[in-house]
């Protein structure tokens, strides 16, 4: 569909995606692109379009942005890739990934269908005015697993515990399909009691954190 | 060491350990055991221990529970596995999960290693003071990756993304040694704020938990 792609930004994400479409051939190039992709922060998607001549398509891979974002083209799409990227990993990152379609009218899913899968992602659509929503659980699971990971270790470690030794536990929660194990599923309040009084005694400032999260998991 | 056990406790631990203890030749039975492992809920092990003959050895698997909770046992230590369980998995699920020892003294502590060890876990001291702040941490990594999970689940869900979306995301996360990327890291304080306004309107309840997650991961 595209030969000549215009990769704009390399970002943790950008570099990713540049370096998956030149491994399927595509010809990343600055002159005569049939399609400019957009993989700078959010705030400056809309300055960046504005800057880029209006007649290839374009598209961003921002979670939250709407497609409002690269007026002043008409020829446009968001493919949103639902993973964390690292620089120290390659295009392979993207491979198993959800992607978020966002796109007017069906030529223009068309495009964007087509960048997913080149990129290697399963493509799904999600309205333009779902995409905060949508964004915000996507942050959630991946940003808030790093605060809890942290705020573990730093209790494990108190402990004379190698933070290492939750990771075998972390990745089993999740094999286990999130099944709830531990003191709030078997209701014991005086472990949990006993929880909060040891993090509020050498862990303060993460005892809101704590009760917030308790409030939210009690069935 | 040991030959026969008594392994007292059928749930999702005990199961486990039980089934584990087989597949090494060991003896499971109640008469004549030289070692009795309680794998009863917390608020059970004093009345159990009590109840139970002195003289074998005897062993709880709890993470906050002290040793004092063994009384009137002398022979006595803890081997807590830092690891979720499920009913649909067997003994392997203790494969390369961490143990964490608790024992006065060195004898006691022999016998907790070869526990740890014979379980197939990897074996680690905790002192009888720690084990709460240890088990709180513990609790977090695994209790509240479920809650995060679910809070997350709901949101895409509402927004049209199947939850399944979120598990690359997740996985990856741990895998990339929960490096922080996403607004938080970015300080696009624009993206988080039109997160939690979305938050407040769709799914209230969620907010004074996004808030608090909010203010720990701040660096």
């Amino acid at each position: 569909m595209h030969q000549r792609v215009h990769v704009i930004g390399r970002g943790r994400a950008g570099s990713a995606i540049a370096a998956r479409l030149e491994e399927r051939g595509l010809v990343l190039t600055e002159r005569d692109a049939d399609l400019v992709v957009l993989c700078v922060p959010d705030g400056a998607i809309n300055e960046v379009a504005k800057r880029t001549p209006v007649g290839p398509w374009i598209a961003h891979v921002s979670g939250a942005t709407p497609l409002a974002a690269l007026d002043p083209h008409v020829n446009r799409f968001g493919v949103h890739p639902l993973q964390t990227f690292t620089r120290r990993r390659g295009p392979e990152q993207l491979d198993g990934a959800w992607g978020a379609l966002t796109a007017d009218g069906a030529e223009a899913e068309g495009h964007a269908r087509w960048l997913a899968e080149t990129l290697g992602l399963r493509p799904i659509v999600i309205a333009d005015r779902d995409r905060i929503l949508y964004h915000a659980g996507a942050s959630i699971a991946s940003n808030y697993l790093v605060t809890i990971y942290r705020a573990a270790a730093r209790l494990v470690e108190s402990a004379g515990i190698p933070a290492q030794a939750l990771v075998p536990l972390m990745q089993r929660t999740i094999e286990n399909g999130f099944e709830l194990t531990g003191p709030i599923a078997r209701g014991d309040a005086a472990t949990i009691a006993a929880h909060l009084a040891a993090i509020h005694r050498f862990a303060p400032d993460l005892a809101p954190m704590y009760e917030a999260l308790a409030a939210v998991t009690r069935p």
